[in-house]
């Protein structure tokens, strides 16, 4: 029970860091390699204060770590949250899949009523208004 | 770049609308099948109020949408979003597969060393404070 906590806690800090713009901006120039604050902040028209509270905020997440260089403190991203954050989507795989297999059926629909019209030029309305589920 | 924008955005507020155990917990029951507000409600220990604001913030996010009847507005889940949000989180697979990859070479090198001692009784200190990368 104590571990499923702490695994719901990771989740919550992980999918709340990953909700800004900015913040997944970092992570992704952080994919390329290490980098420092000054580095991070520069393709960004924000301050460096305000870089360092985002970093902070990926640091709590455990999205990025700090390097030891005391001058630099280099960040580097941290794939384990990412991983735990994809499985749990992964969960939820069949739902997605099956509404993209609805929306399939709607596209399939859509065309055959197309060609029936092409040929016929006729029931057009009815047809268009029929939607599988929704 | 508008279309970006819109994509951003859209994963601000599914990552967002994640971020909480609440909202996680609804659509793990949503995926089983559609429910009620007052069937959602019942196996948690906080309001129908509360669990309706939670609703708003799974809608905005387009997560879930509500049915038609009246009576019962019936949530669904969208897989949708959950889909942009995998696919968003599978662009960073190689980072977080090379951190597996890390933490598999630690795991072989400390199974190595504690063969090692279990052979020699050496050098145990100065093996177990080595880690690659770290």
């Amino acid at each position: 029970m104590r571990y499923t906590q702490a695994v719901s806690d990771r989740l919550d800090a992980t999918f709340a860091a990953l909700a800004d713009p900015t913040r997944r901006a970092i992570l992704a120039r952080l994919a390329t390699g290490e980098a420092s604050v000054t580095e991070l902040a520069k393709p960004f028209a924000i301050s460096q204060p305000a870089i360092s509270k985002h970093l902070m905020v990926l640091e709590r997440a455990g999205l990025i770590a700090r390097g030891r260089d005391a001058q630099r403190r280099p960040c580097r991203i941290e794939g384990r949250p990412l991983a735990d954050a994809s499985a749990w989507l992964e969960g939820y795989r069949e739902i997605w899949e099956g509404n993209y297999r609805r929306l399939d059926a709607l596209l399939n629909d859509l065309q055959n009523s197309t060609r029936g019209r092409q040929a016929t030029h006729r029931k057009t309305t009815k047809t268009q208004t029929r939607r599988p589920g929704r």
